[in-house]
């Protein structure tokens, strides 16, 4: 398989941070105050495991013009200072007495004092990374600052990928298309889940994952229960329909998408579940093309699970942005308004509850693209695989 | 390597809601309102790799008496009937109108009636995992509710681990240590570091690990610049110092330590400082038992780190806690006065920076004893390993 290249020139970057100050200009923003891994790295590149340990806040400013200034630990600025940015002010972290909070203080004080207007993330699928008792602390100290929620801002930038974006989540795409195709040859009845899911991870590292974060699924006689639970040590049996889900990295970006497969035999209930979700995903990905909203495609895709069932399972939606997380905005649901744009990344989820609680998922990863949508993952079979 | 049981039986959650509502009580608290995977978990083992969408908020509250109260997206409630909790409220998530803001809103009103106060992690190494816009909102609805910072009750908690605890970091501590002694094998001259990652990463799934999350680590020509870089494809040259640095889990518990090697050859100076970091460590191994504070394991430390470089490469401090998470509280720094008491689980981490801008770490794994620090890891060689 032939790799896109790593990381991104700085045209990339300087791109997205001026399409970010076109729309802060638009909404009357002086700068955004951002604290989180995903967003850092849109601007600047940086890319760490180390986001995983809690004790240290990480901070961009990025202002109405020039490019963003990062106020980070200083055990992240040997790596800080290989991406493009030039403003870099560290502390020695941790430290609970003043985590970055006089530095940020300096950096914001003349815009407290013009009256200015920040933009933070508050809004839905956002988190602030930094103790609560700090930001509070830090605003405190401003009381000129006006705070305003950048999430849409932030949302509608990250949700339309870059060429280079969209090389490398169709990497990793294929990646876990060509792990998916060793499950037949993996799964057997009699083996534990548990050690399934271990030998799945190692197949896609050996595919050219970089990690494997997100590996979930679920085994049962003629369907599974739950998609969210840690594997458990019961062996295959003749009879379960076992699914897979993974989100596997390459580059620091995702895909997310899962197989279904029965194991022996499959009964009736079953094949047609996967076959109403299949077609499901064929309506979705029919619909999913510019102009289209995500609630369209939602309907598209409820309107064939309906032939089954008419809760979804609950899950909530039918598929999500992805990129850079595991799921990113829009969502699939009756209330996400969004309108689809060439470049948007997304997965179609669509999902089925039946017999006495049992649930079905499918799943696929697509680009929409001028004329339609474009598969980032090899298409499931379209009848319930037997192994 | 004999497995202990997952997960934990009940009495072990009782026993820990039990401690909290003590403090609460001294502390006068009428409840907890917790928003974080691993305090969510640590109270009812509601333990899903699902958190790594940042799509739906999760929430627990701890009354002030009995069993604490899930507030949680539909598709999690399979998984939480399986806790000990009984009282489990859904709504279908992601719903960005209302992402459960009505279902915390009844439950916290009676509290906000009584003018009570709840307590909210809002100090050192935590975040608010739910969108700061719908926690502002949710307050501004709650007028008389009295928010407190309760980190340092939750900290005191989860610093001190049970007996079934480190059993779960003992044997990934064990899986860890069988993994870097592996390494040697695998490790050669020509072979680019991000394959080297990729095979380790395999080899701690084929020695029992669930997972990786965490892997870093450097190689260079006499020692290697910066520790939370993700690998790039240079082939290991002899001369390097190559280290590797894990967070691998087991059942939800990491490991947290490192290995250094030379490849080839070593020089003098990179001897030199692997001798001063692994009689750093020693000492901290001794000093680290009941009634000394972090304080002074890090002036043990340093004083040893000293006789080569005063600045210990500036990650900020010498080791942490360890658990459920890769890093956790206290700070082995000059800034922490906690006590260390039994059960307490720690790295040891000293470091220092020589040459030009090289920086290089040992890391080990304890458990503090009534009779002194008790290791978890293999120790390392107590001569820099020429591989």
């Amino acid at each position: 398989m032939s790799e896109p290249p790593r990381g991104f020139p700085e045209d990339e970057f300087a791109a997205r941070t001026a399409r970010a100050q076109t729309l802060m200009a638009r909404d009357g923003l002086a700068g955004l105050f951002l604290t989180t891994e995903p967003e850092l790295r849109y601007f600047t590149g940086f890319q760490t495991l180390f986001w995983q340990s809690p004790t240290r806040p990480w901070f961009l400013f990025v202002p109405a013009a020039g490019k963003p200034i990062a106020i980070i630990p200083e055990i992240g600025a040997a790596l800080m200072r290989t991406t493009w940015v030039d403003d870099i002010r560290t502390w020695s972290a941790p430290a609970p007495a003043d985590d970055g909070i006089s530095l940020l203080t300096d950096l914001l004080t003349p815009y407290a004092c013009e009256g200015s207007a920040i933009g933070v993330m508050k809004g839905h699928e956002t988190t602030l990374r930094m103790p609560l008792g700090d930001y509070e602390r830090l605003l405190s100290g401003l009381p000129g600052l006006r705070i305003t929620d950048a999430t849409d801002l932030i949302r509608s930038l990250r949700m339309v990928k870059s060429d280079r974006e969209i090389a490398k989540i169709a990497h990793i795409c294929a990646i876990g298309s060509a792990t998916f195709a060793k499950v037949p040859g993996i799964a057997h009845e009699g083996l534990p889940l548990d050690a399934l899911f271990r030998a799945v991870r190692r197949e896609a590292l050996a595919q050219g994952a970089d990690d494997v974060p997100y590996l979930v699924g679920g085994a049962g006689p003629g369907g599974y229960h739950d998609v969210i639970s840690p594997p458990s040590p019961r062996p295959l049996a003749k009879g379960d329909i076992l699914m897979l889900d993974t989100g596997a990295t390459w580059d620091g970006y995702f895909c997310d998408f899962d197989r279904n497969w029965a194991v022996g035999r499959a009964d009736d209930t079953a094949r047609r579940a996967y076959d109403v979700l299949w077609r499901a995903t064929e309506a979705g990905i029919d619909a999913a093309r510019p102009s289209t909203t995500c609630r369209d495609l939602f309907h598209a895709m409820q309107s064939v699970i309906a032939e089954m069932d008419s809760q979804s399972g609950d899950v909530g939606r039918l598929g999500h942005g992805l990129g850079m997380q595991l799921t990113e905005w829009p969502s699939h649901a009756a209330f996400d308004r969004t309108v689809l744009t060439e470049n948007m990344v997304l997965t179609l989820e669509p999902s089925l509850g039946y017999g006495d609680g049992r649930i079905m998922v499918h799943e696929e990863n697509i680009v929409v693209r001028a004329e339609g949508a474009q598969l980032l993952t090899t298409r499931a079979a379209p009848e319930l695989p037997v192994i």
